[in-house]
């Protein structure tokens, strides 16, 4: 791996402004640059000739803020998102709603029976995955007299969700099973994330192609994040990245064409010395050979931070990487100091665990996971802060 | 590993009738059984002779509900709890306060320059870890006039939190430093879970033994879970467990002595049948030998489910195991129904994903982490359910 330049280091691990201002019981902090989600939105959309940029916020932005980077997202042109279920749909209409908004919802997974209300209510698309989705759907417009929007989700190789073929070819060949409400996309989701199989992938974009056919009226929505970078070919009507708004790399290229918008900083709340032989945190699992100075840093597995990253992972203090000894604790890690200067460590001072030097992807990769596992289990904790012009 | 007996699955995956009241757009449920954390704690006090039994609540009870835990535990006689940091003990103190309720609260973590007053006005005793931290209170009790309470936690191995035995020795040697403020415990943390490391086990506690003879005056605690279970002379004046309220094996025994408390369902919410050579979710690392029926569930790591359970896990529906086939995705996972009898098959049906037959300590295995991680993990997304008698 490349070491990243000195230079750089000192520039993406200063302390930012905004955790001067916290109270000094918050001990740790996620920081979601918003500009940098507008210019990775940006880049992406750059790359499309006439394709229409949507946004995958499913899972609250993948945990960095569904509504935050909606409202961004909108100021740059997008008008439509996705979501996994229909709560995360309904919190993004209101949040719409209050401001005075309004974008398309798509609404990918569990379309209930029963719940076809709470859609009406909340102008949500299902993306319908099942004929028996199809035909409540169609039944609910009847019943209630409107013509109501729908996505259709057809399956071209996941075998998880979305109408199998032969489902799919049933409402070709019956298009009275679709009348009565207003079909907006077709969509469907690749199985590679970029071009690790692209024999595969190739398959795939003839077999949504060959599906798109029969529905002639409709747009039409493959692309996934990596999937954008794979050429105009697979982006028709519209492309909807996700990962890639986070500026996780979503290309298997050495260098990430987007830039990554959250850092992570915990912080230090105890200093001290370590003898030759003595053994730091749970297990033992490291022993000093030598002198070391240790800080313990307010941030641990209960926050996200993965528990796997025990003796692998380091952290920033003063742009000086530090690494973590011993294993990740509930609440706290331990991380080297031995290096850093005395002037430059302090109690209640900062440590950057995540950011543009420590990438999610190789935290994910050290952690034996996925970057989109370790943003959500971030997400979920730690005390959010947005940054934006 | 021995199987479970049949009688004993259908019985321990029967679907609960709190379940049934769900609304269709609830795709997953975490239920919590507080009457079989009152059991766990019950259990734990009964080896106790003399000690009192505490709670570790922190993370939000491990992601368990801190308040609903310490609720029902102080009707089993709970007066003392413990959280990481000072903003988890704010919320459990109002939560007493609101309903007329008084216990002990301590704070392990964090105590920051700064945070002085938080301590005094939500009554939460710090856990005071070095010589700076004692001034610093003993300097807020004075100029408040009052004599606040306060424990100390000396490091007895753990070199992560905690005062050095050096800094604990210059407390023994010069009482005035520990003048005008309410001494009420002495605290370490243990290295080991059980005993898997019974001389190192047994060093730390001879060198508590030394540390608590020099402040004979006041209580001392050492013991956490899996040492409650090494025996009385780990018990000191209270004991301090944390997972075991859980039901997850504190000890390395097969046989759990407590029962796990809380159960993991998600809906089935789409069916197909897989035809063979078709392969299943992102990067088909599945790929169908036979013809399969395979049901989608609307649980993913976005819930907290590990991404590493791929290929590896397995729920049960309708009493019988269903192995994970492929990927587990953010939203969902794709099990194996084609042994699942039609009628006991059904969308919107519910699949036990973690219970008493699916126990977390097995989960954690073989996604490679700790139960600690696996129980915060589910405890951020889920909907939560009580129930108790």
């Amino acid at each position: 791996m490349l070491q990243p330049q000195r230079t750089q280091i000192v520039e993406t691990t200063k302390i930012p402004e905004q955790l001067a201002g916290l109270p000094t019981s918050t001990y740790s902090c996620l920081i979601v640059n918003l500009d940098l989600v507008a210019h990775n939105y940006n880049h992406l959309k750059s790359m499309t000739a006439t394709a229409e940029c949507s946004a995958v916020l499913k899972a609250d932005g993948y945990g960095m803020g569904a509504i935050p980077m909606a409202l961004r997202l909108m100021r740059e042109g997008c008008k439509s998102f996705f979501v996994a279920f229909a709560d995360e749909g309904v919190a993004l209409r209101e949040a719409f709603i209050d401001r005075g908004l309004d974008a398309d919802i798509y609404i990918l997974n569990g379309f209930f029976p029963g719940s076809e209300g709470v859609y009406a209510d909340f102008h949500l698309i299902p993306a319908l995955t099942d004929l028996d989705q199809v035909a409540r759907w169609q039944a609910f417009c009847h019943m209630s007299g409107r013509k109501l929007p729908a996505a259709l989700h057809v399956d071209t190789g996941m075998t998880r969700t979305g109408l199998p073929s032969k489902e799919y070819m049933t409402l070709a060949s019956n298009p009275q099973l679709l009348e009565g409400m207003d079909l907006k996309l077709v969509l469907s989701q690749m199985v590679y994330s970029h071009d690790e199989n692209l024999t595969f992938t190739q398959q795939q974009r003839q077999r949504f192609e060959q599906a798109i056919r029969h529905m002639p009226k409709m747009k039409a929505s493959l692309a996934k994040s990596g999937v954008v970078f794979l050429g105009q070919e697979y982006h028709y009507d519209m492309v909807r990245p996700g990962i890639a708004l986070h500026g996780v790399n979503p290309t298997n290229a050495k260098n990430n064409p987007l830039i990554q918008t959250m850092e992570l900083w915990g912080r230090i709340y105890q200093i001290q010395d370590v003898a030759v032989g003595q053994s730091i945190g749970y297990s033992q699992t490291f022993v000093a050979a030598n002198a070391r100075r240790v800080a313990t840093i307010g941030v641990g597995y209960a926050d996200g931070y993965p528990w796997a990253m025990a003796n692998k992972g380091y952290v920033f203090i003063a742009g000086q990487k530090c690494p973590i000894l011993g294993r990740v604790s509930m609440d706290v890690i331990t991380v080297d100091v031995t290096d850093i200067p005395e002037s430059q460590l302090e109690i209640g001072g900062w440590a950057q665990l995540v950011g543009r030097d420590i990438p999610v992807d190789e935290i994910a990769k050290t952690a034996g996971t996925v970057p989109y596992e370790i943003l959500l289990r971030m997400g979920d904790r730690f005390r959010r802060v947005y940054t934006a012009q």
